[in-house]
C-alpha cells in the first residue's frame, strides 16, 4: 500500500451534490469519526448502533438549533465507497442550510475534503484502481454516449483485468528469470525461452491495439473540432444552424440538458463534434479573402481536427476546387469539400465536372438534404479506423504514454530474449515493464512483484 | 381526502438534485410501480425482497445497455415522503448519465413528475398539512438564518399545532351549538355562551399576534429593501462596499455560497437587506440634483422600504438635513439620516448642531467606524416591533389573508354572543371561522367537524 497522504485519519466532509436549489442535497462524510460526528447532530437515534447500509429519517441538531429534517444514508467501513465509515446527509437543496450543515460537521470535528479525496480514498483503500478512479471523474464530465460507455467501461475494470491479465504472466515468466540470478553460478534455465517470446508478442499485440485505440479514445473523450469554412454566402451559418438545430431537436427531448454545451457540438451517434464557427473569421478578414484569395482563411482554422469546407454551387470555380484542396492537403488536414445550394443547379453535371479534382459532398442546408450523409460522412471518418465495439478503448494521455512505454520495454525484451543477453539485463528490462504496467493502475508493482515470487514460488528460507 | 388527481396513479420519475456536474445526482421515483420498474434496471438484487430504509449498491441497466454504477435508497408505502413507494437512485453527477436513467425509467412505465409533484402527493396521502408542504418549498428557498428557522418551524408543524388547538376549540363549541339546533323546538343550550367569548377572546388574541407577526415574516421571507441616498461624493459606494465587503468577508467562509446571492444583499443577524444601489441615480440626475435639489432623487427611490440618507461631513448644510427629514417624512418612509466621513470634522459640535433636527447616525465609511451601529440600527428596525423568538411568524401571504378572515369572523362571533343572535346565524359563522382555519391547512374542515360531532358527541342514533 502506499504511503498514507497527510490528513489521513482526517474525517473529511463536501457536498457530493451540484450547488443551487433543487428538492435535494447530499453531504458526505468519510472517517473514524463520521458516525461519531453525526451521532452528535442527530439526537433521534443512535447511528452507531445501525446496521449498515440503513437509512434514517430525523433532524438534524447542533446543539437546541435545529439545522434541518434530513435522511441519513450509514455505509460501514470496509462496505463503503471510500472504504471507510461513510455517512451521507440527504438534506434540503438550500446551499445556506446545506452551508449551516457542514459548518456544524467542521465544528463536530471534520474537515472539507480536498477535491477528489474520497476518491484519492478509495483508491489507497484498495477499492478502486487508479483506472477505475480516473473513469469515475471521466464518467461525470461524460456528455455522450460513447463516452459514458467508455468511463463505465474501466470503472467496472475492464480494462484493469487486461492489465492485470498482462501483469500476471509477465511476473510469472519474471520469477523465474529473477530464480535463475539466485541460482546463476549453477547455469540452470528455469524460464522457457521459447515459450517467453511467444508470451511477448501475444501481449504486444494487445498493447498496440490498445495504443492504436487511443485515437478513438482522445475523440471520445474530448470531442472533435470541425471548422466550417468558405466564402461568404456560402451559406456556412445556414449548414451551423441547420446541424445543430437537428441536433437540438433531439436534446431537448432530453431534460436537464443546458442549452450551453448543446449551442456549439453536434453529436453524432454518440461522438461529440464541436463546431468552429468561422462566421467571425468571415466578418475580420472579408477584404483579405476577397483581395488575397480564399486560402487565406484556412490558416485560422488550423487548430481544427477537420475541415469542412462549403462552395456555393451557384457561384463554383473549378480552379477555386482545386486551390482548397492543394492547401488542405499540404496542411494534412482531413477534410471535406462540400457544394451547397445544390438545389438549384444540375447535380449531375456539377459531380462530373469536379469528380476529377476530389470526391464532394451534395447538401442544401436550406432543404436540408443531403445533411445526414454529412453527418454519417463525420462519423465514419473518426470511427472508420477503430470503430465503436464492445473493447476497451484508451481515452487516457497518462494510459497511453505508460502503454508507449510498455510496448517500448516489450520490444527491449523481445530483442534480448532473440539474442540471448545477459539474465540480469533481461530481468532490469522486465522490471521496468512492470513498473509502466503498475503505473497506469497505480499499484506498486515492485513490492507485489516479491509477494508474487514469495508465495509461488517460495524457496523455503 | 380531497378528489386525488388526475395522473394520480402513475408511477414519478424527477432528478432530485440541482442539475450540472457534481460527484452525485439522486432520481427520485415515486408510486405504486417504482419498485418494480428498479427490478426491470436492477440485475444484481430483487428490490422488491429488500426491506424498507435500506441501500443497495448495483449497476444500473437497460436490457444489456448499462447505464451506471449506482446506489439504490427503498422507502416502502407509506414510510415514505410522499406515502407511497419511494426509491432514490443515486447516481454519478453528469448530467448525460442523469438523463439516460431517468429515460430509461420511463420507457420502463413511469412519468416525468410534474413541479411539487412529490410534496402534493405527500399532503394528498395527509404525510404533510398545506403549511408544512409550503414551508418545504421556502426552506429551500431560504438564504437566511431567520427565513430557514421560520420555514423549519412550519415544517415541523409548530404552526399548524397553533392553528389545530385553535379548531378543536372551536369544534367542540360548534358541536354543541348544532346539537343546539337539532333540538331547537325545545330551546336547550348545550354551549355556555359565557366560556365561549371567554374562548373566542383567546384565539383572537391568538390571531392577531400571527397577524402582526407578518410584517417581520414578510421581512423574514423576502428581505428588506434598503436605499441608500445622497449627493454626489456623499460616499454611498464606499458605504455599500463598507457594508458589502464587511458581508462577504463572512459569507466567504461558507462553502458554496455565490457570488450572485451576496453581490447586493447584506445578512444582518440572520434578516436580509436588499441594498438598492442609486449609484445609477446619481450619474443620470447629476444636474437635477444640482438645478432642482436633492430631493428630486427621492422620487426615483419609492420602492425601498428604508432610506439611507447619506450626508457629506465636509459639505454638510443644516437646511440640507431639514428639507430631505420633511420629504422623507411626508414620503412616510423608514429612514436614516446618516453623516459620513465623521474623522474629518469634529463629531460633537455637529451633533449639537442637527440633534435637534432629527437623530443623527455618525459613521465614516472609509474608516469602517459607525458601520456596527448602523447596522444594529437596520436590525433594529425590523425586529423591534416583533423580536425575534421561537415564536410562530407568519411568512406566507395567503396564510394572512386566511387569519384576517378568521379575525373578521371572529369579531362576528364575539358580536353575535353578546348580542344574542340566532343559534343558526351563529353556526354559520364559526363554520365559515373553520372553513377560513381550515383553508390554511389544507383540511375540508366540513367533514372534519362532522366526525369530530360523531365521535365525541356520538347521539347514538
Amino acid at each position: 500500500m502506499l504511503n498514507k497522504l497527510s490528513g489521513w485519519h482526517d474525517t473529511i466532509v463536501a457536498l457530493a451534490t451540484p450547488p443551487g436549489i433543487g428538492a435535494l442535497g447530499v453531504i458526505r462524510l468519510s472517517g473514524d469519526k463520521a458516525i461519531n460526528i453525526i451521532d452528535l447532530l442527530f439526537p433521534s437515534k443512535n447511528i452507531s448502533d445501525q446496521l449498515s447500509h440503513t437509512l434514517h429519517v430525523g433532524l438534524l441538531k447542533e446543539n437546541e438549533k435545529l439545522l434541518d429534517q434530513v435522511v441519513i444514508s450509514v455505509y460501514k467501513n470496509p462496505a463503503s465507497y471510500t472504504g471507510e465509515d461513510v455517512v451521507e446527509i440527504s438534506c434540503h437543496g438550500s446551499s445556506y442550510v446545506q452551508d449551516q450543515i457542514i459548518q456544524a460537521v467542521i465544528r463536530k470535528g471534520a474537515r472539507i475534503a480536498n477535491p477528489g479525496e474520497f476518491t484519492q480514498r478509495a483508491f489507497l483503500n484498495g477499492k478502486l484502481d487508479l483506472i477505475q478512479a480516473e473513469a469515475v471523474a471521466d464518467l461525470i464530465v461524460s456528455s455522450t454516449a460513447a463516452s459514458q460507455k467508455a468511463a463505465l467501461h474501466n470503472i467496472r475494470g475492464k480494462f484493469s483485468e487486461i492489465l492485470k491479465d498482462m501483469r500476471d504472466q509477465l511476473i510469472q515468466f519474471s520469477s523465474l528469470i529473477e530464480l535463475e540470478l539466485d541460482f546463476s553460478e549453477e547455469d540452470v534455465e528455469f524460464a522457457d525461452r521459447k515459450k517467453f517470446v511467444e508470451l511477448i508478442d501475444i501481449i504486444s499485440i494487445t498493447t498496440k491495439k490498445l495504443l492504436g485505440s487511443f485515437a478513438l479514445g482522445n475523440v471520445i473523450k474530448n470531442g472533435v473540432s470541425v471548422a466550417i469554412v468558405g466564402k461568404p454566402n456560402a451559406g456556412k451559418s445556414t449548414l451551423l444552424n441547420t446541424l445543430l438545430n437537428d441536433n437540438r431537436a433531439i436534446v431537448s427531448e432530453i431534460a436537464g440538458t443546458t442549452r450551453d454545451t448543446i449551442e456549439e457540438t453536434l453529436n453524432i451517434n454518440g461522438i461529440l463534434f464541436r463546431m468552429i464557427d468561422t462566421a467571425g473569421i468571415r466578418d475580420h478578414s472579408a477584404d483579405v479573402i476577397e483581395n488575397l484569395g480564399i486560402l487565406k482563411s484556412l490558416e485560422k482554422i488550423e487548430e481544427a481536427d477537420i475541415v469542412l469546407y462549403l462552395f456555393d454551387a451557384g457561384n463554383l470555380e473549378i480552379s477555386d476546387v482545386k486551390k482548397v484542396k492543394e492547401k488542405l492537403t499540404k496542411q494534412n488536414k482531413n477534410f471535406f469539400l462540400v457544394v451547397n445550394k445544390s438545389d438549384i443547379i444540375n447535380k449531375q453535371n456539377v459531380e462530373n465536372l469536379l469528380q476529377s479534382v476530389h470526391e464532394i459532398l451534395f447538401i442544401s442546408a436550406k432543404e436540408n438534404t443531403g445533411i445526414e450523409e454529412l453527418k454519417a460522412n463525420l462519423f465514419l471518418s473518426v470511427t472508420s479506423q477503430t470503430p465503436l465495439t464492445e473493447n476497451t478503448v484508451i481515452t487516457n494521455a497518462r494510459h497511453y504514454a505508460a502503454l508507449f512505454e510498455i510496448e517500448k520495454s516489450l520490444s527491449e525484451i523481445r530483442d534480448g530474449l532473440t539474442n540471448n543477453i545477459f539474465t540480469d539485463l533481461l530481468s532490469l528490462e522486465i522490471r521496468r515493464c512492470l513498473h509502466h504496467l503498475g503505473e497506469i493502475t497505480g499499484e506498486i508493482t515492485n513490492e507485489d512483484r516479491l509477494d508474487y515470487i514469495f508465495s509461488k514460488f517460495c524457496i523455503g528460507k
